[in-house]
């Protein structure tokens, strides 16, 4: 496994895969790599002959006061993750390699989706997430693209831009990685406390009780999150929401159709995000 | 000389291209081509071993009340000509190939510099511009792109996303061909009377005169500019604008820098725009 710092060492290192028509399979992330990520890899070493993991905090897609500064650098135990898990390539970049010298004039905006959710508490997240995504994908011209589906939103706008923009990139979504008490694995979840840890594994069970209520056949979906909420408050956390939507995240009309539960929320300081699947009954 | 109406057919004949290594040369254009354009393709051919030329009237760059509709449509006409000047390949899409079906959330903004200038009467215009240009660059993937020096404005907003965004494309401004009267050709100058034609020289005898006053050596720039629109206003022009920046748009500081006067004014109901490069004393 090799690691390219810059854009020509990427460029030059990638050249030889491309002439030799192997497919190449991308997978972004910001490091401080979990199995989350991890599956990613794995999901990537199945569809594409070569898999080029980036590593690089995006500083765009932090807001003020966000935790930019204090994002974990971890490189040495990325990469031996990585390479644990036949990762080929790591694209770390400095900022200076994606951002330039020049100010940058130019963002990518996806509208509609990337103004709901998340989008509405991090105001310009998604432009930044948007922004270098593209970036990226230009860098690193893959094939096909992975991404976590604990990011729903995200996802939701990375498969809007790569159609919107013409890209001939193939986006594949990757199932959530849940620890054994059901907590999905995050980078921030190394921001709680032990105590924390044990409170954060009620947001899954909220999205399971949300489940079940719809399973149950109860129609006042509103009624259903609202008790979600309430509960969630009474653990302690701090409520950003929590929504039902289609998978492409348009407004739920039918309590009884395929949707995403997604859930945002603050335990102490670290926000948590969190999303379940409901297939639809018809 | 080969003409492809969807990005299927388009992917399709450029595969070998690509596959065969030789380089992609990219022309996008509106159609209804004049010897401005074709010089694009000659400059093209110098470079690229493939010349791809686009004819796409997009909508998105043209604003409420501009001439969206009545822009001329001659494919017949520019084929044959794209066929003398040695075109290899037409890429002609519907609205439907470049914008599908689904409703296109995304845009490419690039800020500062598509806000002034045309930016400024044309709300949105560079937005339109640097999105479908994203699109293109996708779908064709060239090696390098080439652009009329006329649109001044436009390919410093290109060259800005195409340096932000990470895309491999060297972009070629090429010089502004002008009719033997000095007029900057351009497809809008078929909405002119004969009369308006007259007249419409005058704004390169105005950029000339500019000219000749800062290379007398007269320091008073704003002046300069004041007597030249005048004159375009007693010439019968509506005055958009008449202003020097840098070549990359910034403001001049210095009568005697290295600059660009740009110009855009009304005819009748023809906007017609034109430009001068200065080359410095220091």
């Amino acid at each position: 496994m090799r690691t390219e710092v810059t854009l020509q060492g990427l460029q030059a290192a990638l050249s030889p895969v491309r002439l030799a028509r192997k497919s190449i399979g991308f997978v972004p992330t910001m490091g401080n790599l979990h199995q989350g990520h991890i599956a990613l890899v794995r999901e990537a070493k199945k569809y594409c002959d070569v898999v080029v993991v980036s590593i690089f905090v995006n500083p765009t897609q932090f807001g003020a006061g966000e935790d930019f500064e204090k994002y974990p650098r971890t490189l040495e135990a990325d990469s031996q993750l990585l390479a644990d898990a036949g990762c080929d390539m790591i694209f770390a970049p400095s900022v200076q390699q994606v951002y330039g010298n020049k100010p940058q004039l130019t963002t990518v905006q996806v509208d509609d989706i990337a103004n709901d959710l998340c989008g509405k508490s991090r105001p310009g997240h998604f432009t930044g997430v948007a922004t270098v995504v593209t970036k990226l994908f230009n860098m690193v011209q893959p094939n096909a693209a992975f991404f976590g589906e604990k990011d729903w939103q995200q996802l939701a706008v990375i498969r809007h831009l790569t159609t919107d923009l013409c890209f001939s990139i193939d986006i594949i979504g990757v199932p959530i990685v849940r620890d054994e008490n059901g907590l999905a694995l995050s980078s921030r979840n190394g921001y709680l406390s032990s105590e924390e840890k044990q409170t954060a594994i009620q947001i899954y069970q909220t999205l399971k009780m949300v489940e079940q209520d719809i399973k149950s056949g109860q129609t006042d979906l509103d009624a259903i999150l609202q008790r979600g909420r309430d509960y969630l408050a009474s653990k302690g956390f701090v409520v950003d929401y929590l929504e039902a939507r289609t998978p492409d995240l348009k407004p739920v009309t039918d309590s009884q159709q395929d949707m995403v539960i997604l859930a945002a929320a603050k335990l102490g300081s670290t926000r948590l995000i969190d999303n379940l699947h409901i297939k639809g009954i018809h």
